[in-house]
């Protein structure tokens, strides 16, 4: 676990210290749980993007995209039901007056008996040596069973009590397991409320005119409600996907994890409209399609595992998360839901209009069902430069930092290096930025020694290093390095765009899914 | 005007039947003044943001890119003046209860008075006929020249009322011209008062702890928070530039014409950081890089002209307009901007933190001074999309609806058709799409006979159709059709990549504005 927490400590400074994502309004001291994405990290994000657009949107001629907008009509969230039920429980204390989730407040105790099996585990291992079993010592030692039943009895109870909107038990829970607030230490609590997640605001100006808008808390919406208007005007054919990139926001309590569970956020999500019955072969279809996706990024195929929802949400008949291994354990990167006609029947419903496809090879109108695949944006970003950074000892015996960004994302392509800062070598390498810069971002790097430049480079994720000397001025030639291998190789300044080229083309990433 | 008005309603109606804006929330009866972009918008939006960013970020080894949140800490706007200045002068009639923009109604009344001069013109010119002088009529005509000095005395009452924020002579300034109400024709009207055009909403749960947020009127802020950072991580030397495109929110009162003055809309911005004294030649240079990057797009050198701002907002020391002529006119398309130190010694007073640069070369610390770029994503887009509309009349006598777009911008580069949909010839067409999907979003049109699917390319602003006959089969030719000329040329497969490619390639573009 301390490892764990260090290896965070350090992605999160890194992305600081190397332009990656800051703290929002920082000179202000910060706005809590919202980030910047800086000069490499906006280039990353933009490449991230532009990956998932393109093996939707471009690679298949039935899925179209769209960018509508973060306010819409307050109905819309009616017919969702995210104004009736997207709330979370929160509890104050009534001391501190600090506010808590109800729900994490009873996880987190339930937490603390988890850490005392681990206990208990370590010290058994301690005592026993090789000859430990694990397991058997889980299933066996009656004080372990005995915590292993608390923590269920717990979480069960927890279930049912927020399953059946049964607040005042999730207060008689938290009395009862004597939990106190972690600031005032007191266990003078409030009753248990349930508080809506998304933002409100205000459009016109007249009292009297005025409408409760919402801050859109997800991109899907967007897509259900203009779904007749692209089928129609996109002359689309059922089985059709509509995808689309953009920002929602939830204004979550305890938002925390860096970039992971932030209060504004990017989705990339994709709706794909299918004729009832046909959702579940969709489903596993877009499920291998999503995963081909990520491991066509070269990730390592051990960072992804597949988690099948045993509870499903109101509005879907099958789901599953795609986890990554972040620094902080396995959690949902992706999720795949087959949803149903839940949102365009609701629609209909609260709009009043008709949401229908007309099928001309079954002849008959129905509302599609729809299978989704959604992507926290920021989530794969964090996923992506976590994998990449590591700690790499060499064979000299010292260490690099190296940001081992998969080559098409990377912010930066290739870094210039004169290696001095006369003798004509800065005019060269700008020449050589000149030529390079229509294909790819190239930055120029002149200060320091090489040697440090090129570490510099590493941490900063670039996946190659040009460098001009003397001898390049003669022969026109140059050194080019590659950041993973630290390999270098002589070659003509005329080879060095196809170099990089053949390396960074997201052409050839994608091919990799199939 | 009738034929501007005229003109203007088909674009609308045009970006709605091909797939390029929708209303927000149509199937709610709309949300007003916020639209969605569709299949074709959403990628004519994302292509027009690739060319700005390409020309900005990627070009320019001394600019470098910015994703800042639209949520910042609520001081950013109280130093960059918005909680205290960015305001509009609103007043309610009594009777309709109907709200208005103070400025405006006195500002249409003073449009009448304009109006009446050119009724004045147009019964001269018919009687004088030819010899009619215009210029003379209007410095002779008494009667013209007592409305010009009406406009004149009205206009620069208002100027100076709103200038000393003196709203009660505004309200005194609309009773005396007897201003009555379009809706109840009225003149029962209430004091004038300062409306915040910001978008509020609240972050957090608990009540006490509540933190006022807006949502940023701008983008520009967002790169004057994070300049420090960025210069440091990024190891920016001055002068340098930091470029960002994203979302911005406006509570306009009268919204209008459709996507040009939206109250949700995405901006393009750049703000290049200099050494102070030098922002005059620097401003000079982005204007002139400004419009060669409007011109590169061959849409008209005489669609555009630069409008150098007389009265400057208080924060510039120079600014000038770049106007497009919209179906409405000639009107603002992107600003450039010299904002002196203004923002930046604002927030380092604000903040209490310094934002200085030292310069090595100067060995001095300073705050630079900043001259900016800001376009509007949507009025770009609005621009080329209503450009680009055509009605041509050919020459067997029909007419045809062309949208020419900028090849390098349009939605889809090609459509492939079959001529007819059996003989193996959609299998054929899949397998020219499947090959060029990896390079260009191509669709498949299988409906209608070939000249009903050319004219609906045509209007869809597709450059170029591929048509597969029979002849196809036996030779792997096709017939490759040109948008814009229609002419026609029978070509082998394997050729059609790189006549498309030579078209569209953004970087054969780009080098339009050397």
């Amino acid at each position: 676990m301390a490892k764990q927490e260090d290896d965070f400590k350090k992605v999160i400074s890194h992305a600081k210290e190397y332009g990656y994502v800051f703290q929002s309004s920082e000179i202000y001291d910060g706005l809590s749980a919202v980030y910047d994405y800086a000069q490499n990290g906006a280039e990353l994000k933009r490449n991230i993007r532009e990956y998932w657009w393109k093996a939707m949107v471009q690679m298949n001629d039935n899925i179209v995209g769209l960018d509508s907008a973060i306010l819409m009509h307050p109905t819309v969230w009616k017919a969702s039901g995210h104004v009736d039920a997207f709330n979370d429980p929160l509890i104050d204390n009534k001391d501190s007056k600090k506010r808590y989730r109800a729900d994490v407040l009873v996880e987190e105790h339930a937490a603390k008996i988890e850490a005392k099996i681990d206990k208990e585990v370590a010290k058994a291992s301690k005592r026993f040596g090789e000859s430990f079993d694990k397991n058997q010592f889980l299933e066996t030692n009656p004080k372990v069973i005995g915590y292993q039943e608390q923590i269920a009895t717990i979480l069960k109870r927890l279930g049912k009590s927020l399953e059946t909107e049964d607040l005042a038990d999730v207060k008689s829970l938290i009395e009862e397991l004597g939990i106190a607030c972690p600031v005032s230490g007191s266990k003078n609590w409030t009753e248990v409320k349930q508080f809506n997640l998304m933002f409100g605001t205000k459009l016109g100006a007249s009292a009297d005119s005025a409408m409760n808008l919402y801050l859109r808390p997800e991109t899907a919406q967007g897509i259900f409600v203009n779904f007749l208007n692209v089928q129609k005007t996109g002359r689309m054919k059922v089985p059709f996907g509509i995808a689309q990139i953009g920002k929602a926001f939830r204004n979550e309590i305890v938002a925390r994890q860096f970039i992971f569970r932030q209060r504004e956020f990017e989705q990339m999500e994709m709706q794909f409209f299918v004729r009832p019955g046909t959702q579940k072969e969709w489903y596993e279809a877009w499920k291998e399609n999503r995963i081909k996706w990520h491991l066509s990024l070269g990730i390592g195929e051990d960072n992804y595992r597949f988690h099948d929802h045993e509870k499903l949400a109101h509005y879907a008949d099958a789901a599953a998360d795609i986890e990554f291994k972040f620094p902080f354990g396995f959690k949902e990167l992706e999720g795949i839901h087959s949803r149903t006609d839940f949102d365009l029947s609701s629609h209909e419903e609260f709009s009043g209009k008709k949401l229908q496809y007309f099928d001309p090879e079954l002849n008959e109108s129905y509302v599609p069902y729809v299978v989704e695949t959604s992507i926290g944006l920021d989530r794969m970003f964090l996923a992506v430069f976590s994998n990449a950074l590591q700690e790499e000892e060499l064979e000299n015996g010292t260490t690099r930092t190296v940001l081992k960004l998969p080559a098409v994302l990377a912010p930066n392509k290739a870094a210039v290096l004169p290696l001095v800062k006369k003798d004509g070598l800065p005019e060269l390498a700008h020449e050589i930025i000149d030529e390079l810069k229509w294909d790819f971002n190239v930055i120029y790097d002149e200060k320091d020694a090489v040697g440090r430049r090129y570490r510099r480079q590493d941490a900063n994720g670039t996946p190659f290093c040009i460098t001009v000397d003397h001898q390049s001025l003669e022969d026109r030639t140059v050194t080019i390095r590659h950041r993973d291998t630290m390999e270098q190789q002589r070659v003509s300044i005329d080879a060095v765009k196809s170099i990089i080229a053949k390396e960074v083309d997201m052409k050839e990433w994608l091919k990799k899914m199939a």
